[in-house]
């Protein structure tokens, strides 16, 4: 009897976040599923790995088809240590979500949602990140549940090219109109610092700020698809070098 | 009178550490430098930003020509807080460096140093990663400060493209026999764990590993300039979108 498709499924606000379990209780009947995420928040964590202290994981519930453990590292350390010494084989989907709040334009360079993606895509693994636009712990994950659940099928039945992994957003509306392909949107957060002060009376400063495309603004960005109502799907690399570069200044080689 | 570049540097192995040190020193003639770094390590944080509490900055030192800042945030987190809130004009340059240790490869995902290079991008700063294939302490930093420093004068010169910085490692060897303009190299960390146990007995699990190319070898990929004896250089992109794959998938839009 063929196996049963193999679902890592991560994170980044930890194993008992409404996102990550609404997402597995929807993905269940697609194969195994192993959820191996953060013990505790790890927003923002981007691709960070521990390597200064040693990481241990627990397992939380083995049920019929599902396993849960939870885990002291980071989102890529999840998938690090999961792949590397956990299953019993490769798995043949990653799911990292649903994060509560959007991983859109070059939000992708922080998030930790986004780092385990890359990660599993780095293990060969066809990675998936999904996001809802909505911060709140009890969020409404209906459809970012649906769209997440159509795109994790379709990368199991037609896969990914090796080194691209997708990140799929999803906007914060009772009635998604649609999923876009889309580019990631350039631009960057702009007064990104509330000054407070300390017990002491010194400066602290709190990250905050919004984000702020860059122009031109390519009608097919990210932000654009989802500020209309739409899911956002962007395809992205691991491999960030620039070919155009390196023909244009070869001379810069010495 | 012209005001002399603007030249921030920062790095993940904090304000203390020799790399940075040594390389400051060689900037020092080139314009104003103001470093803006972690107060200890830093390494492995990729582009991680803290979110969850406050950060503040110290004034360590400042002479003519020179500010040093230390910061208790990531490296990303020194570039955004330093620009965001601290310098009075926008930096020519940003130089992340020296790292005490390689960020070739998938390695630029995890390294905290060109997550630092990365947030310049974004804040449109021409900006530079500089690391040396040597982890010790006491590194040996001439080859490095000294292709370092020719790097970054032609940047101050000649610029970079919109959303483009650089990365450039430097083989540990008393004489680099050149530097390669290449690409990053696919592969991935092989036997990344080293199984231990704590003070009660239980399992932990130590980073460890070494990088693997994966086939085929590129001639151009920076594993093997460095394994040859050579510096490389590595353009990087920030919008890491896979337009290929959005034009050869549209139909998975809905």
């Amino acid at each position: 009897m063929k196996d049963r498709p193999l679902i890592l499924i991560t994170n980044d606000d930890g194993v008992e976040a409404k996102g990550i379990n609404e997402l597995t209780e929807c993905l269940l009947d697609l194969g195994d599923v192993v959820v191996f995420a953060p013990d505790g928040p790890r927003s923002d964590m981007s691709s960070a790995i521990t390597s200064e202290v040693p990481i241990k994981y627990t397992l939380v519930k083995k049920t019929n088809g599902l396993t849960i453990y939870k885990c002291t590292g980071t989102p890529v350390d999840c998938v690090k240590l999961s792949i590397s010494e956990v299953l019993d084989r490769k798995p043949d989907l990653l799911v990292s979500s649903i994060n509560h709040g959007g991983n859109m334009a070059i939000s992708v360079l922080y998030s930790g949602t986004m780092g385990a993606a890359a990660e599993g895509c780095i293990f060969g693994v066809p990675s998936l990140g999904v996001s809802l636009l909505d911060h709140r712990p009890d969020a409404d994950f209906t459809e970012s549940c649906r769209l997440g659940r159509m795109v994790a099928r379709r990368i199991l039945k037609e896969g990914l090219p090796a080194g691209t992994y997708l990140n799929l957003n999803v906007s914060k509306t009772d009635a998604v109109k649609g999923m876009k392909i889309c580019r990631q949107a350039a631009g960057k957060w702009v007064k990104e610092y509330k000054r407070s002060e300390n017990g002491a009376g010194k400066p602290v400063f709190w990250l905050t700020g919004s984000f702020e495309n860059a122009k031109p603004i390519h009608p097919d960005n990210d932000t654009l698809a989802l500020d209309s109502g739409y899911a956002s799907l962007v395809p992205c690399k691991l491999d960030v070098t620039d070919y155009e570069w390196t023909e244009q200044y070869k001379d810069w080689g010495v």
